[in-house]
């Protein structure tokens, strides 16, 4: 699976750098501190699918322009700012292996530095002149905002359901990925059908994305995944692998599942136990399958197009949505 | 001068009515509790100064579109949004006399329903499908929170001086006044002049503003203000009174100044003989002076358009910035 990630990034080894420097000469900033601040989180080795889904959708659609790199900046600094905000949210303290922003320069200057990236995306998004453009960066923010606060309020909420974990990871996570693609579309000015398609590709990636992201937890280990493993299940946030298992336990397993889930701190023996949990009531390999179902879905709306090497491209970032481990 | 404020107020109510709907009907978050968090900040008596702004600069520039209430309140909800945000920011406790939202939802909640206010500012200057408007609101989100960065590095600095303390209060606070009224001119497509006109005009009244409200913290008593008297000072925040006494001040008085300054916690002796100096030194009487002087310079920016009633009321509310007590 490595493999498909080599040649995957090495063939977008042009467009990556592109992407690279436009993220240093639009972050424009005032002050060094937003620099400083900005770039700890944008080049912490982040691998920028999101703006590499929106120049290869562009691509796909036949866009012609020279403003498509700078437009992507607008997906990897809206993912940045999230950032900055969520890991105070959560109360994080590891990203991608170092600290995260707001234990090295404070909360205050993590929020306002997540403000700013936010305003750079709607002066970049503002500079298209095109009004569709600039709605669907509304609504991405809008979306993403509210899905955030919805996995807040849901946290330690053992009732959560699929269908309302599936609402909040498509708001937090796959409208971003979606937007990025129909932006891509949009700027080349492609039909309805092939925005909406892009689109439909970008939020099936979206969701298995999360889903992946959410197995990790359970599956990876600290060093790989670059923050510490069972944060979720410390947090009290409930993703598909526990909503899974906690539905098909018998009585005594949920009632110990549960137990760890409201502890008020979890021993390392505990955490082994409840991953026990999720194998023996197939709440990882469940949400493996329905993530591989999103992935073949995302590949199948991607028919409407000719094959192409840029086809074959947005077909393989479907598969490493899965194939990732970090 | 609460005549002033009474007539004032008075003679736009139709107008103040109409923001009040909007900003109900225009908020329309998927989740209650993003209600309930930004209807706790939105609607805790704040005067709609902002929209009003751009409401009567519109007409005065012959505005005759339906769109200007909506439009009108992304000025409210941007003011709402850096609120939410500063207030974390700031660690404060109190707002016009009730518990601030993280105090009472959490920081995380107040973080992300600043951002969500921040998203549906950008959808509702999307639907005016007009790239200046956008490109307005963007960068006035961006000087904002740069403005509010520049202020937290500033924090305890005692060698602020007065250009950096302006660059400071222009940026957090006169651009958003001043893009309100440039709004309103850009919405009614008024010649260049005139949009310029207006933007001078609200850049000194948001200037004559702040200066104002940062004078509040050292002559009003905590029942008028909502908030505690002596904020600034404890939070270490220098604004144009104590930076210009400071340096006005002869060395043993510099020297105390400059300890209650650094102290850990000031008591009220120390804040009552802080606000002495200020007195002594003329801090207090130079920082009136110079914001009635950014008042008479916004009310000569006016004498580019005609005398009517709606200019009439622009010059009023550019006399009210300095006679508010709270």
């Amino acid at each position: 699976m490595n493999d498909l990630k080599y040649r995957l990034f090495a063939s977008v080894s042009n467009d990556l750098q592109a992407v690279e420097s436009a993220l240093h000469e639009n972050l424009n900033p005032f002050l060094d501190i937003v620099s400083k601040v900005a770039e700890h989180i944008l080049f912490s080795g982040g691998k920028r699918l999101r703006p590499l889904l929106m120049i290869l959708c562009a691509r796909l659609c036949g866009y012609s322009g020279r403003y498509d790199k700078t437009l992507s900046t607008v997906f990897e600094y809206l993912h940045a700012a999230t950032l900055l905000h969520d890991d105070i949210v959560d109360g994080a303290d590891l990203r991608r292996g170092k600290p995260v922003a707001h234990a090295i320069w404070g909360s205050a200057a993590a929020v306002l530095v997540g403000d700013f990236l936010l305003a750079r995306c709607l002066t970049i998004a503002a500079e298209t002149e095109n009004p569709d453009v600039v709605r669907v960066i509304a609504e991405i923010t809008e979306n993403m905002s509210q899905g955030e606060i919805h996995q807040l309020v849901k946290k330690r909420d053992l009732n959560l359901s699929e269908s309302e974990y599936l609402e909040v990871i498509r708001r937090k996570t796959a409208v971003l990925i979606q937007g990025a693609c129909r932006i891509g579309a949009l700027i080349a000015n492609a039909p309805a059908h092939r925005c909406q398609a892009l689109a439909d590709y970008g939020l099936s990636i979206g969701i298995a994305f999360q889903m992946a992201d959410d197995l990790l937890d359970y599956v990876a280990d600290s060093k790989d995944l670059g923050k510490n493993v069972g944060a979720d299940l410390r947090e009290g946030k409930l993703t598909l692998p526990v909503i899974f298992a906690l539905k098909q336990a018998d009585v005594p397993d949920r009632a110990e599942m549960k137990r760890i889930l409201q502890a008020d701190s979890i021993s390392d023996k505990d955490f082994e136990s409840f991953k026990d949990f999720l194998h023996k009531y197939k709440g990882i390999s469940y949400t493996k399958e329905l993530a591989n179902r999103h992935v073949q879905n995302a590949k199948s709306f991607l028919s409407v197009f000719e094959p192409s090497e840029t086809r074959q491209l947005l077909m393989e970032i479907a598969d490493y949505a899965l194939a990732r481990k970090e």
